[in-house]
């Protein structure tokens, strides 16, 4: 087992990264550096004291670190990697936040070769809001937490990162392929978010909607209000298994749709009843 | 203007009938019955204070009381007054809580002639729990109201029922005509629950969900636990509405699909900037 003396790197200081660094600095007795372009942020975090320094440029911080944490969006991600292969110490631990798997973990990993280990996860947790101004030690409180399973990671490093996050708060941490996780993510959080952009995009704006909402309009719309350039990248490097989710969602929209059109009073019940004892079960 | 010192009937106490008697309770200075088939529920009540007396036999509240509010399903709030007629005061107020007007507001106006002035209502707030022990005042805070437009109306009566809105605590009272009212609520109602009970329903459950879940699968889901006696009438009862909103959400929903088959970032871009400006203007 490591020690928890070990430095940290957190690179890109948004919303995430600030959250991590928070959540981070309770508890880990190592140094917690950022890499960020926007040198204000990184003043304004060591001022505020959730991070011990920050550099714009990786290579100092990444020669001093054990673990890397890579909180960019996924395109990125991969460049940064391939930049900075060099700075990375021997047998560092490499790790994101992606919300998408399949498309560039082994490009990851020919990338690095034997070099680093990237155990790649998925903090479930997040923010409508973007930025370091923004963060939260707490939206990590009880959340889900995936690691996803790759045959070459070291056990010692998936054990380090799962109890790194056991310790910043996440409640349950579940392991699972890439392809498992593209898959039901698809479902949890794309189409989610799918969803509410089409319920709020096709109102036809008759009526001065703000004055006939109640807390379900409001809930089902909170993340309508979305991160375009993360959440397009998101969309279409997962898009099979999103149009397969968009596809089964509209079967049972339908099926509510047909029940109205036969006035079919039982139909409906049966599909209430379901939901609610599916919902019942969280 | 009539006084504050009038007594109140409020007919049905499940969790909206009880949250109206806390609610008013806090600044009514006439009193306050309840009207309800369960004997047990009215006993508690009336030793939490939240009522002066309950009833199971509504002839005697309503002769004593200036107002009604009929806390009662739809299809049960057209049968209550058929049958109770002749028991309201002559120019009793009488009001509800229902989620559609259209099918039953004439029904109830050609039953009570001009012996009482039914003034419509649509509180915008409720939970998804049911049961007088779910009840709370708190439900109302800066929600919306809607009054239905009605010619035959007393404006004095209109006017007692806005100041009881606002004295309850709901923030923006609104009044449009029946007919806008259903076209609207299907809208940011009907077609909201049809969505979460899709979305629960359309779960392959090839996998333990609760373990991929975020705030977001949370919050699109929470009104998928849904009253099924209850919304299956409502939905019904506004079926061509709710049919329209339905299309029109699909159309959105797979302007996102055709999207992600042609790989265009730029019309996703489009849809998620649209979204977010919409929801910014909440």
């Amino acid at each position: 087992m490591i020690e928890n003396g070990f430095n940290i790197t957190i690179v890109g200081f948004g919303l995430m990264g600030a959250s991590y660094a928070m959540a981070l600095k309770k508890f880990h007795k190592g140094k917690i550096y950022a890499v960020d372009i926007d040198k204000e942020s990184l003043l304004k975090a060591k001022d505020r004291g959730l991070i011990d320094e920050g550099f714009v440029e990786p290579k100092e911080p990444l020669e001093d670190s054990k673990l890397v944490i890579i909180c960019l969006y996924p395109k990125l991600l991969v460049k940064f990697i391939e930049e900075n292969k060099e700075n990375f110490q021997n047998n560092a631990i490499i790790t994101d936040i992606s919300g998408v798997k399949c498309d560039y973990i082994e490009k990851i990993d020919n990338i690095l070769q034997k070099k680093a280990d990237f155990v790649s996860t998925h903090p479930m947790a997040g923010r409508e809001k973007q930025g370091m101004d923004y963060a939260d030690a707490n939206i990590f409180q009880n959340a889900n937490f995936i690691i996803i399973k790759k045959e070459n990671n070291k056990k010692e490093n998936v054990k380090l990162i799962e109890n790194l996050a056991k310790n910043m708060g996440f409640l349950r941490v579940t392991k699972v392929t890439a392809k498992e996780h593209d898959n039901i993510i698809a479902f949890t959080s794309q189409l989610t978010h799918a969803i509410a952009v089409s319920l709020v995009n096709s109102d036809d704006e008759k009526f001065n909607t703000k004055l006939f909402i109640g807390d379900s309009y409001r809930d089902l719309t909170r993340i309508a209000k979305i991160n375009s350039e993360l959440w397009s990248e998101l969309f279409l490097e997962n898009k099979e298994n999103l149009i397969y989710r968009i596809d089964n969602f509209i079967d049972k929209l339908e099926t509510i749709k047909n029940a109205l059109l036969n006035e079919d009073k039982d139909r409906l019940i049966k599909e209430f009843k379901e939901s609610s004892d599916r919902r019942d079960r969280f």
